[in-house]
């Protein structure tokens, strides 16, 4: 076969969505429609696998591609010019601070438009001078780069070269773990583009450099044979979580999560020892963190969440190797421009586990930690509080669950739950923008959905009542795409995170109260009240609601007082007793 | 007095709050609390006329501070380091396009943090590199300079210019009529700065090219004596409404408005001759415009909207003087780098009306349209039409009411409506960023009770029902600040804009259906269901509904059907039959 008998002209929407289709299970395209993406949009009916889920606004759209991509590894996300897509910007925004790979298509301008300019269009900003009718029809494109790991720009002048830069974008994003956009004039979603159908996306990454792989791997075992060494899992890690779970597990190795890095390793491992992060570790991980001599940091993510303090890992343990994303640092050399996920694959290819250096001494976290695993020790008609909301939470919580949590007081706790076997966390904790959880919780269902795993998975939100007011519309898509998590809304009257750390009776720190969660699902299109919403004050009440299989969409509104956070929240904001 | 002693020690945060109370009537101020600017609302708390108004998130907040802004000629809004200062880009966006004067406050890291940079802070994006614990402090300021007519970033390197910093900004914000930011460090609100007390804010422009005013003013009356003449008043000459509208009726001058400046002239004057935009003017609006020899267009606005198929006043009369913002273009000349308003101010000052050379043959809008201004002529029994809404609306709107209108179909039936005597027309027509409405309609019932007139002006709210999805939780603001609004929510089941232009049956323009309009205050809030909440479906109805004098909060749910809209809306569209 010839190249010329490979090539065939496919329109370029079309071609798009065909290969976003082949992207894992990737089954939903959320968005909002507008003038400038509608001829795109079109395409996407040709692709009966294909589901167009539209969100109440864009910024819950994009944070709901942001909850998918978090299970499927990619998400999608498409807006209008300006209008639409600036909304989504804070949505992207965390996507790239918290590592998650949303392609973010933008309906634009046609090339005709842009080429002649002259008429000043609507959802474009015009120019400074109120005389000038030519806008700068890239003003936003502008402003992205910050924000993505690859940003393209699609024009007619080389319809050669568009089937390969799309592929790249897609291809980059995936790989990057980061957002990336593509603007897509509103003519061209139409045009007839040549694809080299033989071609196929490539998601695994080359080795650049294999010399120095495997120098920078023997380095790594030579250790790992010589010092008693423990694994802590970060975020960074994950896209190889199946494959380090099972070398924990054949291995039975002693290993810690990070905060940020929380789900990542399962915690029913005897050798799992919790949450470290310095002074605000799960109970006991701390301690026994500093036993090892030697500490594998996997997919290193460094910052002020992860890096309570200040303080890394090698401020407690003598030898730590920090592998990461794109640089592993090792006796104090710092090596960059590698790619850490080939460095691991080649690390676990060839490591001869009998020689590894082990401590099995060290007691298990379930042994340790005076956190019962069981609620009876609570007093059962004892008003909630998070703490017991916590203990609760984690012995209801079964195997493959999915747990949401947004940004708010309740986070602080999460590190002191012991997750059930095959969960996944999902939280925004870094970025921090509340109003997250809600629709991420969406895309997160619908990922499970698309992977035919809902039977399996349940997906539990943990949302404050201030954050929830952010987003609050998207639970009609809850409604209209017909997805069941359990919804536990905290109700604390309004901002506790900010109560604590100043103007405790302000004013900004109230929201308007008397809102009626409980009614919410049925005014937002559950006419015939299919949804179970119950309220809880006590935490038998809270115990009896989970151990219900109801198989709804159920919104569990639970009392809790203004002032009332986890113990590690007072801690880090200065206000500990 | 010697200078220093007219000079005190003001806290940054106190300084600014308490020459924001000098704007105009002031005392509202929107946002979102957030770490980053805990610190500065602290200080609103020193000025009892200052009312801390909480949005329910960034976007709506925005969105009401423009819609503040559209009152009381300037709004402000408040929001923290990234997460919210993001979320709102978009409003602001807004009000760059449509010139509204908002100044958008952004609470961010504290200097120290900025000059160490030695641990990644939440809320701001890390360096695209994972091992690199700085980041660019700066990167979410950088990206606001094309959606603001000023941009300053504070910080402790010179306290004695922060004074006139801040001062620059307020000025420069409301003499653009454009949106700025000021940005500043979480630690500066508490600092103390040396404040000369003897300066006063100056609002009004100084004319630097007092000569080239005269020689423009004289050609202008030159014309203005010897042509028949029409005023054409545009969204740019605003700020001039009340002279504009004491000079026209004075000499009883012929007039149009644009579909932007649809407000700014008193439309029940008997020679108003109603909205002018080409062929989809007002009833006989475009054949009055061609009688007259001179238009003088004050305000300019050249836009897609403005402009419909891209023409000008000029293509449809022989001599037009265009007064613009910045600009005059007078027999083919264009001057720039002036002040509209300082030149119109000096024409009426030298103008001798026994002059000017009107024509007072021309009728009168209200006398050749065969608009009905009472409904009387409609089947009361019949289904709502928007064309029978709008008719009905028209003969049931009163002296100073306030129009808020949404981008949604119904926007394009506007034009035909005369509004009553001191009424005020508020759209984002031009941006069109839907969703924008509803907060909008917050931000201008506060400034109308903040400027003491409550009793006196309505608002009313024309807002779809795919658009108000967007926003909706903002309502939940309505019962918080107790604003007594009516809203007619245009129930359409869906994006009725959309379907017109592409796709009318397909699922992207649906949204989630049967939502529950008329229980969204009481589940937001309004627990006492003081609201007014009614669904109509006939022409009876509804003026039987804006008959009423309820005095309270209301929500007219307004049924119409799916492919119905404003013959305008369909001429634009190409879909005219």
């Amino acid at each position: 076969m010839t190249v010329s008998e490979t090539v065939e002209n496919v329109a370029l929407g079309s071609y798009l969505f065909s290969r976003l289709q082949q992207v894992n299970s990737l089954k939903s395209i959320f968005g909002v429609p507008g003038d400038f993406n509608l001829s795109l949009l079109e395409h996407l009916y040709n692709f009966p696998d294909l589901n167009w889920i539209g969100n109440c606004n864009e910024l819950n759209a994009g944070y709901a591609a942001d909850g998918y991509a978090r299970v499927n590894k990619f998400g999608v996300l498409v807006t209008t010019f300006g209008v639409g897509e600036l909304s989504a910007l804070n949505a992207i925004s965390g996507s790239f601070t918290e590592n998650v790979p949303v392609l973010h298509i933008v309906g634009t301008s046609s090339t005709m438009a842009k080429k002649l300019n002259n008429k000043t269009l609507h959802h474009l900003i015009p120019s400074k001078n109120t005389w000038e009718v030519a806008q700068d029809h890239y003003v936003y494109e502008k402003i992205v780069e910050p924000f993505s790991c690859i940003v393209e720009s699609l024009n007619d002048d080389d319809l050669t070269v568009l089937q390969s830069k799309i592929d790249n974008v897609i291809e980059t994003i995936y790989k990057s773990k980061k957002p990336g956009y593509l603007f897509i004039p509103s003519n061209l979603a139409d045009i007839q583009i040549p694809v080299d159908t033989t071609k196929k996306l490539e998601f695994n990454s080359i080795d650049k450099h294999p010399e120095l792989t495997n120098q920078i791997v023997s380095k790594i075992i030579d250790k790992l044979y010589k010092k008693k060494f423990a694994i802590l899992a970060d975020n960074l890690i994950e896209n190889r979580k199946d494959v380090l779970n099972n070398f924990i597990q054949s291995n039975n190795i002693d290993c810690f999560s990070t905060v940020l890095g929380k789900s990542i390793i399962d915690e029913t491992f005897e050798k799992f020892h919790g949450v470290f992060n310095g002074k605000i570790s799960s109970e006991g991980a701390a301690d026994t963190f500093s036993k090892f001599e030697l500490i594998l940091h996997l997919g290193v993510v460094t910052n002020e969440i992860n890096n309570f303090n200040n303080l890394k890992a090698k401020d407690f343990v003598g030898d730590v190797v920090e592998l990461g994303k794109d640089y592993v640092l090792i006796d104090d050399e710092l090596i960059t421009s590698v790619d850490g996920e080939i460095i691991f694959d080649s690390l676990l290819a060839q490591i001869e586990p009998m020689k590894l250096c082990t401590d099995q001494s060290v007691e298990s976290w379930g042994s340790k930690r005076s956190y019962p695993s069981s609620p009876t020790l609570l007093n059962a008609t004892k008003k909630l509080s998070q703490s017991s909301m916590a203990k609760i939470l984690e012995s209801k919580l079964r195997e493959g669950d999915v747990i949401v949590c947004e940004m708010c007081s309740f986070l602080f706790a999460i590190p002191d739950i012991k997750f059930p076997k095959d969960s996944l966390f999902i939280s925004q904790n870094f970025y921090g923008s509340i109003g997250y959880a809600l629709p991420s919780t969406l895309g997160a269902s619908l990922a499970i959905r698309d992977a035919g795993l809902e039977s399996k998975r349940r997906v539990i939100l943990l949302q404050g009542d201030g954050s929830a007011q952010m987003t609050i519309q998207e639970l009609s898509s809850y409604v209209r795409y017909g997805i069941k998590p359990t919804v536990l809304l905290l109700n604390n009257d309004g901002y506790s995170v900010e109560r604590v750390c100043c103007g405790p009776t302000r004013s900004y720190n109230d929201i308007q109260p008397n809102w009626n969660w409980l009614k919410l699902f049925n005014v937002f299109g559950d006419v015939e009240n299919k949804s179970v919403n119950v309220r809880v004050e006590t935490n038998h009440e809270l115990e009896m609601e989970l151990n219900k299989d109801d198989g709804e969409l159920k919104m569990i509104e639970v009392m809790l007082d203004k002032m009332d956070v986890p113990w590690r929240f007072s801690y880090v904001a200065g206000k500990a007793k």
